[in-house]
């Protein structure tokens, strides 16, 4: 069932992202920069050779000479709108492979780009300029799994599906989902710190991971790959490597905690009068449903009509419908269906009475079937967007209780500027995580012009800045975001990340130019 | 209810661990230390009073003349087990405050030693020698707290109880609860990563914390005290001062996820024929408990006969235990009463059918008074073996599955060694967090010797090395285990760590000779 609507996840984005491919892709081609960084040459292929099976090396230098198409989507990110030119791919296979292979290039001052299922959305995986991309999708193992504590042990290039996969049989799950789980790899989820649709439910990877196997930029593996729940020795230095993008060194390994299979799943999507009803109905869906929340997903009025008229998702008819000003999905995952219907079906009789104003109508779904349509309504948003014009994309932390307050900003500053109209701005979206004071802010315009970009940026960074948010919730920094990270860090916290980096990566060739400001 | 369990458990630690101090105070005194460090001198404490109220000023330096027994609860651990000779005690009372203490320390290379509650156990919060004592007791102010996504942003000096207090009418718990609540402080509970009975169900700090506020050894102020739940802009600094015992820089503020408070919480008792039926019984509990379970707690037969026969715990009758080789106490917590007991009546009838041959007998709590019965017997262990004789403790994470094992090794390497009778050794014990991993070890002596501390040590950390296992599971290294840190980390690791906070503290100022290894 889930895995349908992951596929669906991943369609919805596909297709809402390359609506956007050309415009961005400019932008990326007009960046230069310099460096002191080597290309790789025919030597240093050779070298390789003497430790890698053939079919690890992708390279259009000699000997190899792969046609440089196959290269593309190594070079390219899946969206189009990252370009690299690296002339060579590695795939290693062992951990010690890896080893050698950035002691090498730590030599010979050679960039690497670790990449795993080259998913991203900030440009991160992929090359600037002609880095060795460094695969690891060869390193794919499972390498042990206790069913007793539930600690799951596995290379980095495992599929995300795949490990879901793996311990169905053994009724646990992975802490994390997304969209992209049928190609992202669990190495590049933990280099990212990807967050996801379980998130609220299981926490943030900081929690879940419990070691990591690294292999540093100098070559040296460095083994924190512990199996404990509970390890008190000495710095964490594991939790540098989670979101660090692949700048500090290649995890090549992973130790997580994966949760309980949960029995049951439920999904209920409900109108609102007004956003100033959210946040008490929010209140009393924390407490009521307690341990098995598991989404609490806002959709404003305009993505919700944009959903239901280009998706798949089905929900309340025209008339149900009719003065709500937004909507919530919650959903539900408990250890037992009928405790888990009860609680439900006790919070819909509290929270649809009229005389509590909280809710304009509802709709529970009663099958598989019913549940994943109204997912699909909440999913199809990113797809809908996509085939009303195109997208400007925001993915935001703020206060839960801003969200609305920040999209009507927003569009009062596009207003002043003139560009609220059919020719220009279309329409500005706001949905997201509510749970997680995670907001997606979408503006959707006739076309893409220096003008609205002019307008959004830093507008829209700025106003991220004076509500304390985070411009980038869980996409993380990549190449795209470099210059934003200001908005969300102090001086000082950019200054020690830097120090940081220079301490792990004096040569600065793991993923250069990406995360840090230049 | 919970707070006059917790005040019992302060109490059983305080007795186990005094009857142990004078044979540790021994080993404490004997190290010796060279240091490039000054003492604090008359002129700094000029200096400190140009910004410092004169109630923020401890010292035994004129002009203050403060007599020096009112240093000593802070110059001594509170097991009496570690004994510093600091001059001087400040109690900033804001974080600028502390910044400029930080500052001066730092140009003048005064030793630093930051202090919470000193409630811990390996004798981090005290100085080694004269070092300044910075304690952070007046910075106790709740900064905000947010219903609406559970976020608490607090100063680091609030104490544990009094956060759960804070919390109790908003219908939110702390994600951390220990014995020593009544007096830690949130600040070290940080800053040690400290573990405690709610970890299994809401996970380490370094999931629950969402920022801090951090002064570092230069005095310069690190604000990453974020209120948002997802920020992946750059390397999660954080991470490092959470466990880092106060030697990275000094915490100031925290920003926490607070969970929802449940409605109903139970517990039963169950004796097993054989350590065999743990891991099945775990299985069945973690499956059909699901989201509710909250403890998992192992006794063996030892560890519980003592805690019976000296403690206040009543649990099951001898007729019930005959035959019983060891007992787990479970524990649900959820947010429906009515659910919760169906689901663990079901439990019961399921792992007490005779045809399972999982459990010899149980007892269920039937009112609060029974519940803090059986949590007596789990928590009146120390105490017990207080009272039997002198303790050796051991505090280790291994795989939950090899408990027994561990346990039994260790009986039959000090029998080899002549030393398992009453004269010397009386009894070997192990109980513990199972679902985490984490277990106690216990040696029971007739006396504190050198003979003992030879049988023990190392052969406890090298045990523990060969299952992979963690030499300290939550109580961190501190001044006390510093060289046992090398059987969990390997050499990498330590460097690493050693460049880290070279990087982070050039002059080594803070909490000098603590937690790495000389």
């Amino acid at each position: 069932m889930l895995s349908a609507v992951a596929r669906q996840r991943v369609l919805a984005r596909a297709s809402a992202w390359k609506a956007s491919s050309s415009f961005l892709h400019q932008r990326w081609a007009s960046t230069t920069v310099s460096s002191n960084l080597n290309s790789v040459t025919e030597e240093d292929l050779a070298h390789f050779s003497s430790f890698l099976a053939p079919s690890s090396i992708l390279s259009t230098l000699s000997p190899s000479n792969t046609p440089a198409d196959e290269l593309t989507p190594f070079n390219d990110d899946w969206m189009g709108k990252y370009k690299g030119r690296s002339t060579t791919v590695l795939k290693p296979r062992t951990t010690e492979e890896v080893s050698k292979i950035v002691k090498h290039c730590n030599e010979k001052r050679i960039g690497i780009v670790p990449q795993g299922g080259n998913t991203g959305l900030v440009g991160g995986s992929v090359p600037v300029r002609d880095e060795l991309i460094l695969s690891l999708s060869n390193l794919n193992k499972v390498r042990s799994f206790d069913s007793v504590s539930g600690i799951l042990v596995a290379d980095a290039g495992c599929i995300l599906q795949s490990l879901t996969d793996y311990l169905a049989p053994h009724s646990h799950i992975m802490p994390i989902d997304l969209g992209a789980k049928g190609s992202c790899h669990i190495g590049g989820n933990v280099s990212t710190n990807a967050g996801g649709l379980r998130l609220m439910r299981y926490g943030s990877l900081h929690g879940a991971v419990l070691g990591l196997e690294v292999v540093m930029p100098d070559g040296t593996i460095l083994n924190q790959l512990s199996g404990l729940r509970k390890d008190n020795t000495g710095y964490d230095l594991k939790q540098l490597f989670i979101g660090a993008e692949g700048t500090l060194g290649v995890v090549t390994g992973i130790s997580i905690l994966a949760p309980v299979m949960p029995a049951a799943t439920n999904a209920v999507v409900l109108a609102l009068p007004s956003f100033d009803q959210v946040i008490p109905l929010f209140k009393i869906v924390k407490r009521d449903m307690g341990e098995i929340l598991s989404a609490f997903e806002y959709m404003d009025r305009e993505s919700y009509t944009l959903s239901v008229k280009h998706g798949q998702g089905k929900g309340l008819s025209e008339e149900e419908i009719e003065g709500a000003q937004c909507f919530v999905l919650i959903e539900t995952s408990g250890g037992n269906k009928e405790h888990d219907e009860e609680k439900l079906s006790n919070l819909l009789e509290k929270v649809m009475d009229p005389d509590a104003g909280l809710v304009t109508s509802g709709v529970l779904a009663q099958s598989p079937a019913q549940f994943e349509s109204l997912w699909a309504i909440r999913e199809g948003i990113p797809e809908a967007i996509g085939k009303s014009g195109k997208a400007y994309k925001y993915d935001v932390s703020i206060p839960a209780s801003k969200f609305k307050e920040f999209v009507d900003k927003t569009k009062d500053h596009l207003l002043s500027k003139g560009l609220l109209h059919e020719n220009a701005i279309k329409g500005v979206v706001g949905y997201g995580h509510f749970g997680d004071g995670n907001i997606h802010l979408n503006i959707v315009a006739a076309a893409y012009t220096p003008e609205i970009a002019a307008a959004l940026e830093p507008f829209v960074f700025e106003l991220v800045a004076s509500y304390n948010g985070s411009v980038s919730a869980e996409h993380g920094i990549g190449y795209a975001k470099t210059s934003a990270m200001r908005y969300s860090k102090d001086q000082t916290s950019i200054e020690l990340m830097k120090k940081i980096k220079k301490l792990f990566d004096p040569n600065g060739i793991m993923n250069p130019w990406k995360v840090l400001p230049q």
